[in-house]
């Protein structure tokens, strides 16, 4: 990743793309047995029989996952990223031998009202696998600051 | 938990109530480690100096504890809780030593209108730990199937 941005790095329209994370049948029963303990993300033969039609990630597994992709490859916000909220949404369920990979796009940069020293970042983050399919959309609300030195009661 | 609840057993305003799960340092760093690598998550003294001012949970660690105790204590939905989305938020940290506890109302009920056998029912979904601080809202969208023998062309 490059250099930690502030604030006054970002602006909208700015893409920043991630690594890829493999899924296994593994990761996604052991995500689910500690996290979401539901048989379509545990057992093979009930997913088939289930609203899914085979085995699925969990919906926060998928969000815990891009979470990774966002923190190690993608967005190199300076201090770190630290969500306020956001919405998501899962269009397709993430199935054992997907390849994830992320994509954000600075959607909206607000600074704050009280506190010169930050703003609002939205940040539009899409989970796609291997054949491009949307599997996570995630509007995501970050806190971001200031470079130290820009900040103060005037700016 | 009671009975399978289908989408017509459920009504605007019902309210439902989870378990206890009690939130520790080894939990925090566990998930962490795996999908949220970031000082604040990881380390005691580089979470002291950061925005967090000491150790805290991931909000995504949040969410999967979420789902844990929505699943295991709170919403008894037939076929399981299968989210299509939401809008979420966290406005406070959550800490070692927080016990948490998740409350559920139905806000809104609504059938397909494309598929007679389902419908969308939206829950407000709170995480509150021991003092009563909300650590998460989250606004999910389930989808939720009606009794079989009531589903029909003209259900």
């Amino acid at each position: 990743m490059q250099d930690p941005l502030y604030f006054e790095d970002l602006a909208v329209g700015q893409c920043f793309a991630s690594d890829t994370h493999n899924v296994d049948t593994d990761q996604i029963k052991a995500f689910a047995a500690e996290f979401d303990p539901q048989p379509f993300h545990l057992d093979e033969e009930a997913a088939a029989r289930s609203f899914f039609g085979g085995l699925a990630a969990s919906g926060w597994h998928v969000a815990a996952l891009t979470m990774r992709l966002l923190v190690t490859s993608t967005l190199p916000i300076a201090g770190g990223i630290i969500g306020a909220g956001g919405d998501l949404s899962w269009p397709r369920p993430t199935r054992p031998g997907d390849v994830l990979r992320v994509t954000a796009e600075v959607l909206e940069i607000r600074p704050s009202r009280s506190k010169p020293d930050r703003g609002i970042v939205t940040v539009q983050v899409a989970t796609l696998n291997q054949d491009g399919d949307v599997l996570q959309a995630l509007t995501a609300r970050l806190l971001v600051f200031r470079r130290p030195d820009t900040a103060g009661p005037g700016a």
